[in-house]
């Protein structure tokens, strides 16, 4: 199989100034900083993103931003909204903003199965012709898609070219899916990356999913990629004790873009309202995750 | 007490064309109509307008066309969003447009009454001085606030004018949010108006809502005014098994247009996909309630 | 098709004593009450007769105790449980309580129609040859069941001799089920009854619901059986209002019991904590309607 | 303060033989497993347990043998569940068989913050003076109560003598609520255990989770207890791998069962009908996992 998405996908924080303004230099030195440690492609505007909070006008600018400093490394952007026309409309502009293609999640409220079949023919008679992610995360979108259901949307609609596998658990998810699909699609996975050697294990293409130290996803896949199991287990073990840590909703984006922060990602930690707030306390726990990973780090070579 | 909310705020569908298009003559036709059947004021891009079906551009070509053909009769706005920049993006536009205020929601996915309060407290240091109506809609939103909350919202913001109310039963909160409200703001009643005679009874200053004969809202209210319970219930049971029928949903709303057709207010009954489509069987029924009211109403003249 | 649902099967309230004991003696009178008014059968344990504040020997004695008084009218009793095994517990005991069959409603949490489908063959195995009910209540569930998996249901289990059908708009989808059902299921529906004309329509074999005035429902069955459809509506309709007023979720079950004692079928209009009260102010809204009734029934005879 | 809410309370398992009947004298090896890793007391009848698996007999059943075995231990019974009356009687019936005290959650259904302290009014006033541990699990019941609500819940209510957090995120929480409650309540936590260095570090009493390795758990808190943090964090982060792979909701607690058997806990893996079943690759990430931590086990000694 042949296929694009293949590596690390990284989902990106969108960056904003303290004053909740758009950061638009940070993007840079983001993107920068992603695909210096191992990013094969970026994902933005997802959830993590926080993308429900930009107007359409500050989506676009994003995208374009990411996409220009990326220099060919594909971007898939977010664009699930209730509203197929809504939905429409931003694939039009993000595609033409120069993104690679996007990825698409159905909405909550859709209730039975006939409901998501029906919602993805209406998308994809409107959007026509563009490279897809389907996203199946369920326990955020409220939506519950079996694996039949899922073969069946790859049957009718070209378009999808990769599945985002975040149901739990994901790796019998990814064992029925590859049994069921007719073609090849690619299977990439989130959930953070908290599954990811076991996800590898059942022959995905790569993990899409965030965290403040990207080189240790695109290691493990690296790794994997290699058939050095046991080393990709090492790799991911050293770094699980703080990717457990931001495995922890919208408040774990808060501790990931402090610590990107730190690294120099970006110029200011900052979430837009409304969001969370780190406490003292809360920087004294990513002081001690952080010192106790480069003791980890230095110990080993 | 003296407010501008007063009498029937008529919720308006918007027209498509059959092949899904706006169709902006119709709000035009549509407009002449619900005036010429008493309404005082209008509520547009609400959900029974189909506004999650609408791109941004569209919202304000809808707000823009009905402002200008109410000729004054005061316009609200529904610009409920998960995103606050959105919201805030979309309220400048359509005050900008003409609109009189706008209608509030709180979005699906708020949890503790902290949160209620915490969102709300964004939202209106953004849009600033608007006048806004609060929606609470919480078998719609699957956001509950109790009276105290709301009371709290009423209390810390002066932007607050008017309350619709369409938790149930209505008119137990009616009367409760009456003695908690520190301060004068109207209150309106939805639920399509299946609960109108019960909630003029504790006050409210008129209902909130569709229906393919407004005229019927429009006059229960009017009866209500000049102290003529009973012939404001009169009125209401002659047209309560219609009212019923459309009390359905989205569904309902397709049922609604059809009859708006029938009746010349606007050109097509469509709904933009995804959205339900009446059968044969379907217009049957309305057939027969339509022609019993025709009978109904002959009877009593 | 010869089936013994056919009629009215109108859902039963538990009556309580004031500090909230369980009444016994006033089963018996309500019981007289509906086969006095016209039931064909009694479905108890229902969602409107507070099944859920019962403890499991209470909702024996009720179901014993319905089953004595109804002197051979079946009698159909709710088991609805998240647990499978408490599920088919309560069955084992119902059925040997003298109960005619059951009524199962997916619990909520079910999310793929797989898990419909596996949770309904589990219950199957568990409790054997007994007639049941299959209720679609989404509403109140949150368990959406499309019509393919409904029909899945009825071919895989012939326990299943009838179908509560109360999703909206429950008309379209009445006649979508009989299209799609391979073998004669009854029909039954619910939603308080405030649809039954148009389902009457569709060919369904009776409704399944509570009212405090039980004829109208049993009257308007009739009247349809024989051909008089424009009776039957105007029958409907004379009883509307307060159908629709009865109409209001749990607080409408309040207003029914006060209406039962008040018509003498059961002796404490009590609803069991935690559930509503009603204020001075309701019980004029109701000595209102009443009124009118009775005034809108003389002027008819 | 003096609590004996103090150390590990572990969530127990309920064994079944591979028919899908009770397994009880695997109670007895798992009591004893589970006390000679360091358990200083039990809770049973949790989710994780398959507590709405159980008939209300089999319920009761469990919870004795618990008891006996336990030999003085403290055993607490989770009670919840949407009936009061059902909670009650339950609650009569596990104290009499010898449990400590209950656990109760709020159940799914209540909406307003008014709603929950009027349901938790309604049960204290029906279960008296039982020991009683208030759980806080958002995701899975669906009922978000906030700080300001939970130190109401104290307030009013002396049977409240400890509170299982596991709202994400724990940490911030648990600070919030040490500052917000009004009399000494010991604060325990959950989530698998997956954040129990940090929920440590903020002064609770231990952690309430279950564990295929509870040596790990009580380990974590021996350490902290004795100042000896770095050395926590190293035991936890040992197991972590483990821990994070077993924290995959229903699916994760077949992994812990399986595991327990392995470690002659339990006679049998086996879940109750409906639940997960584990495949040949998951039985080979398992392998993988006990492996390496063997190794690292092997390596630190």
């Amino acid at each position: 199989m042949k296929t694009m998405f293949k590596g690390l996908y990284v989902v990106a924080q969108t960056p904003f100034a303290d004053d909740g303004g758009l950061d638009l230099p940070s993007i840079d030195t983001l993107t920068d900083f992603y695909l210096r440690h191992g990013a094969a492609g970026l994902t933005v505007l997802g959830v993590a993103g926080e993308a429900a909070k930009l107007s359409m006008e500050e989506a676009l600018q994003v995208v374009e931003r990411f996409v220009d400093r990326a220099r060919g490394a594909p971007v898939i952007a977010g664009v699930s909204h209730s509203s197929v026309a809504q939905l429409a409309a931003l694939t039009e502009q993000v595609m033409a903003a120069g993104a690679t293609g996007v990825m698409i999640a159905p909405p909550g409220g859709l209730r039975t199965e006939e409901e998501v079949l029906g919602y993805f023919a209406a998308v994809f008679e409107r959007i026509g012709d563009v490279p897809t992610v389907l996203q199946d995360f369920p326990f955020s979108t409220g939506v519950w898609m079996s694996v039949p259901t899922m073969a069946r949307l790859v049957e009718c609609h070209p378009q999808i070219q990769a599945i985002k596998e975040e149901d739990i658990p994901s790796a019998a998810k990814i064992t029925r899916l590859r049994a069921a699909l007719g073609r090849p699609v690619a299977i990439l996975t989130g959930n953070n990356g908290v599954y990811l050697p076991q996800e590898l294990q059942r022959g995905i293409e790569g993990p899409m999913s965030g965290f403040s130290h990207p080189e240790m996803l695109s290691g493990v896949h690296r790794l994997f990629t290699e058939g050095k199991v046991q080393e990709a287990h090492d790799l991911f073990d050293l770094y699980l004790p703080l990717l457990n840590f931001e495995n922890q909703s919208q408040w774990g984006v808060a501790v990931r873009k402090e610590i990107l922060k730190r690294r120099g990602a970006i110029a200011s930690a900052a979430m837009r309202t409304p969001g969370p707030r780190l406490t003292a306390q809360d920087l004294q726990d990513i002081d001690r995750l952080l010192a106790r990973l480069q003791q980890a780090l230095a110990q080993r070579s």
